[in-house]
């Protein structure tokens, strides 16, 4: 359920600037337009305009004011939801072919370990899709998904070589409202080293992400593998801004 | 320069919020508080009560309403700006005991690719520390540090065993105002692997953060390198909220 709502005005307002940032016609290191202007540019009172300057500050895009003018961040990247739902939309959006080979997709009885993750009995049906993704023909990381029944149901008809995962979830109506990413790395196993060509034991990059809907409710556990010598990860942040990301120690 | 500014209405009301939401007053699940709720409780106008939330849904504490009420998110973790900068506040926050053996303190000229990152010129000097960070008695990271003269220079006359680095540079006025992160993993080479008490080759997690003023200088460069078994990091992301984190290829 995509809710066709209008972006509120703070939404507009930071749209236009991340957009702005992100061509380069707001560069790292210049100061962004104060308050007032942005008042008068978006005929906008103050409320929008400084939300849409602490949605930004949030993002590490633009330096936090503390008092000062804010100024505009080196390498202010982010991602989009879509970026983080589905591996095709994060491998175009980075200007890279993206292919799939489907190693299983089917149904089974979800093993305790999954069940707890996505709420459901021990051997209640599941759907599972293992997939090695291709970067411009590269292998590059080993995706496997598991799905509650009610989700994975519309996965089961489509060709998971060449159709899309999420969008299929989508346009039948699976609501994906959040995301938890857990990341950890790992030695290669064998059976990952031979799909993804590289060295058995060389570290990969393991990210479990959960999906939630709106209501809280696990609708998908997934795992992503890739080739940790093929990736990095990045984040800025600001004084001011408690970031999003935690490190935790698993002593 | 720590300004010591007055907090603005909507940064009140949103470290109430996550301060409820961290110690489980607003526990997982449940529906978030309507914004006239909102305003009636801090005596606010709508605009500070919906830039609060726009903070707490980009730290990824709520969810994106869209049209319905938010509902506060599993697993909200967030970190400060001070756990990221000093490894010393983020093992006291999640309650390990941190100890520093260092390895190497001193100054010397700066090598090219470090130049490159600190933006001066190869050769100039910097102030350079090296320390095994260990939590609770066991080895964790290794932490190693490039600073630009201005702020190193303090540094040379600390015990770096026992002294913060970080609160050296804040008592003496530098500004650290923002961060970048670039994380990897690498096989750890057999030096790091006799510190951290590992096998060779194994995974650790690189991490490398750039620090810089609020004018854009960048200040300080810090490798960590994790022991990847004892460490996982983790985020939320909500629908509708782009995500500071990015994932980049290295193909």
């Amino acid at each position: 359920m995509c809710a066709a709502r209008p972006p509120q005005q703070y939404e507009a307002i930071a749209d236009y600037l991340r957009t702005a940032i992100r061509d380069g016609v707001m560069a790292a290191g210049n100061v962004v337009p104060s308050e007032a202007q942005l008042c008068e540019q978006f005929s906008s009172s103050r409320g929008p305009v400084r939300q849409a300057m602490a949605t930004l500050r949030a993002e590490g895009l633009i330096s936090s004011g503390r008092g000062r003018r804010s100024i505009v961040l080196e390498a202010p990247e982010t991602e989009s939801f879509e970026e983080i739902l589905s591996v095709t939309a994060w491998m175009k959006a980075a200007g890279i072919n993206p292919t799939a080979k489907t190693q299983l997709v089917g149904r089974r009885p979800a093993p305790a370990d999954v069940a707890a993750k996505l709420e459901i009995k021990e051997g209640d049906p599941i759907v599972t899709v293992h997939r090695l993704r291709l970067a411009d023909g590269t292998p590059m990381l080993i995706e496997r998904i598991d799905l509650r029944m009610e989700a994975g149901r519309h996965i089961l008809g489509i060709d998971t070589d060449t159709d899309s995962v999420h969008r299929t979830l989508l346009l039948n109506g699976i609501d994906l409202n959040n995301v938890s990413r857990t990341l950890t790395a790992v030695p290669a196993p064998e059976e990952d080293a031979r799909l993804l060509e590289m060295e058995p034991g060389a570290p990969l990059i393991d990210l479990e992400i959960r999906c939630f809907t709106h209501a809280g409710t696990p609708i998908e556990l997934a795992e992503y593998r890739y080739r940790a010598d093929l990736i990095s990860l990045g984040m800025n942040s600001t004084r001011g801004n408690p970031s999003p990301l935690w490190v935790r120690t698993r002593l």
